[in-house]
């Protein structure tokens, strides 16, 4: 008896007429009068369930089949048929059941009913990933992260895990997490009665990364194509749809490389990632577009199909002056584009992915090249249709007078001296991008709150698991 | 002009006569009185780097290529040529040579002498990866870390991001780093002066996790086969060369499986890890094999054509009592095993791979599945020649009124009660193992010290990078 999953029974690669044994929990149980039940199957493997039918000639069928309700754990030997209903290519014939696991009282079965609210289902992480959508957006996002690795793994690019803890806090990228093994009730104080992190743990003040980008520089200035694919945490207290203070993130960094190679890599990446869903998550590609956004598979082939349009920051401004629309944000030279700004773009004006280049230097990072105007730095952000911005990157300073001049904040220069060392010892022009991985997650599902990306939703004031 | 890699190079898919370009960094520069320069350029592709021989008719030679040193940045164009010289099969006869970046001050480079201590480097993270042995490193972890995804994902599995902030204090693993967004010069209190987490981000103390097994467990319970790999934290304060504040952790857990699963698991595990570097990193291994530990290659060989050898807890306490070696802890069915019993047990006696089960229950964890003679529990070590442990692993106890017979830890229930939970609703017998991913790249690389398994080592009381 060959024991399968339920992905191997539909794939074809089981002939019919094959024992099989098959493992997994019971989503419905159906019995008919004539003798018969119906059980749907699922061990996770796929989104469909496989269906079993089970005869009353079974020893246990009155006094444990016919009790199987939603939740329960089985092991089901039989014959692999044809499939006479609707719906389905393939049944199990079922010749035994075993029960491994019962729900205690069905009736307190936390996700029995059929549709709950994904805010319901946010408080029952725990049991969340046995339902239809929770399943699909797990196994979507193995496939999405399998497909980011071996995209850059086959394009020669080398992961490097950048520092989770750090002692860097003047990157200015948003409120941060601060670590510590400090007795708290117990504070050390120095003499001046200042908390005293010299004792703490690592001899200094220590924050959860906010990007492992400038670590990340150091090995592309060695190794020339790496990246980052790991976690980052803002201590932002915003309970919109769209932050997360823990998610991952995905960060590639290219020597010898100027803006132009960034843009095109990121268009590369993002139709490699859409391309890949489409193909190996057929099943729950179906049910987002069925189920939670029409647009959900349409949305990536047309981005696939696009040619990314490249505009320059200030043409962006005269765009948006220009076009008529009433924005609630102002649309000056000099600010930063709001989102509404970034759809008008992408939706109304190009109505496809736009690639936004060469911003105000006063609204950009230190590290960002400056441009030979004086005013811009090599900046570009990706805006899509339906999101905004999805990406956001760099070409990087690598000149270090330029660098010196932009990197004035107090104590920066003293804590990155070895980010300042990079520029003196064989410094090339490179470049790279970061993305928010559960963002772009929930871009492809069409799922709205990023919470539902993310194995274990965690909001301000929820410490639940 | 094709821009090609130095693998590339080498790997016999450039024709030798092609014109070639490659992009990277000097690691020396010989100038012969016959007028000519060679020139080893690496680009962190591979180990070796590529011989570029440039004659003095350049324009540029004299100028600039007579003063190149380690770790220039050029861009060097030509004709790729078989070589005449030893040790290499092919090189580039260059006529055009590009400086991109000089190095300030030859005198001042960090990493320009042939050989530094390993010590030494880690105070110069920011440049080590140009170096001959972190390039090495940094290509092999990689070369890893996607061996391991791979092997999951090729059988099923789904990789899942248990959650890195947590609530979750009771599972003592180990000392645990704090995280926080209070203001520590302005700690709220309740109206007994405690301090009051309830204005915390998460409304609860926070800890960074020590494992994703809990989690992941849920996941378990309704996909079948997930596994973690991510960063993991214990505020240990040690100084020894075996332990990381900060490492990464592949955790699998498979369902409707029981210990010997478990350890079937990770035998083939392990060996499609080592099969994997040995067959695609074998510049570095040699590299490792040459330069570091002698045995590097053949250890990786052993224990792929090994059987792993299985002993019980108690026949190995009998082995250690008899065996007649004297040991600094001592021997008794109750007590851990130490490093020095577990190398015994793997060198001496078995001389292989072993994997011990059945541990006395109170020495382990409360979710280790409690066998049936009431003292031991499902759990396991793999244990290696040269190393000791490097997997840990159980069958988890899957039965709801066993395991609240062993969370009687104080508040345990109720902070685990979405775990217990689960025990509530179609349970199965499951299992998993953790392994410490800088643990095993080190063992494959005969590196000793771990620090230098990781992009940038953090040690207690320095928190430079």
């Amino acid at each position: 008896m060959h024991t399968v999953t339920v992905a191997a029974l539909f794939s074809g690669e089981v002939r019919v007429g094959s024992p099989v044994t098959v493992k997994g929990w019971v989503r419905t149980r159906r019995t008919s009068k004539a003798g018969i039940s119906f059980v749907a199957l699922h061990d996770g493997s796929c989104f469909e369930p496989i269906q079993l039918v089970v005869p009353e000639t079974l020893e246990n069928y009155a006094t444990e089949v016919t009790g199987l309700g939603a939740g329960c754990a089985i092991i089901a030997s039989g014959e692999l048929v044809e499939s006479e209903g609707q719906g389905q290519t393939v049944e199990v014939r079922a010749d035994r059941i075993e029960v491994v696991g019962w729900v205690d009282d069905p009736e307190s079965y936390p996700i029995a009913k059929k549709r709950h609210t994904f805010e319901y289902l946010r408080t029952q992480a725990h049991l969340r990933p046995r339902t239809n959508a929770f399943g699909a957006i797990t196994r979507l996002r193995n496939t999405l992260a399998n497909a980011i690795h071996n995209y850059f793994h086959d394009r020669g690019f080398y992961w490097v895990n950048t520092p989770i803890i750090t002692a860097s806090d003047c990157e200015g990228a948003g409120e941060l997490f601060r670590v510590s093994a400090l007795d708290m009730h117990n504070l050390p104080r120095d003499d001046k009665g200042q908390l005293d992190y010299s004792q703490d743990f690592f001899g200094a003040e220590s924050f959860l990364t906010v990007s492992g980008q400038l670590n990340l520089e150091a090995y592309c200035l060695a190794m020339s194509k790496v990246y980052t694919f790991g976690p980052t945490f803002r201590a932002e207290n915003s309970h919109t749809s769209r932050h997360l203070a823990e998610f991952w993130m995905v960060e590639p960094e290219i020597a010898f490389a100027d803006l132009e190679d960034n843009a095109a890599l990121a268009e590369d990446f993002l139709k490699h990632c859409f391309r890949t869903v489409l193909e190996q998550r057929q099943d729950d590609m179906a049910f987002f577009a069925q189920r939670v956004d029409k647009q959900a598979i349409t949305r990536l082939e047309q981005v696939i199909d696009a040619e990314f349009v490249h505009l320059d920051y200030g043409e962006a401004i005269r765009i948006l002056d220009n076009c008529g629309q009433k924005f609630e944000f102002p649309v000056t030279w000099g600010a930063d584009l709001a989102s509404e700004h970034e759809r008008y773009l992408s939706e109304q004006h190009v109505k496809g992915p736009v690639v936004v280049k060469n911003y105000p230097k006063d609204i950009k990072a230190f590290y960002m090249r400056l441009n030979d105007d004086g005013n811009t730095v090599a900046a570009m952000d990706v805006l899509m249709p339906g999101i905004g911005e999805i990406i956001g990157g760099s070409q990087r300073e690598e000149r270090l007078e330029v660098l010196d001049g932009r990197m004035t904040a107090p104590g920066l220069a003293d804590e990155l001296w070895w980010y300042r060392d990079l520029r003196r010892y064989g410094t090339v022009p490179h470049a790279g991008f970061g993305l928010g991985f559960e963002r772009l997650l929930n871009y492809i599902s069409g799922m709205e709150n990023i919470r539902d990306a993310i194995p274990y939703p965690r909001t301000p004031g929820n410490a639940a698991f």
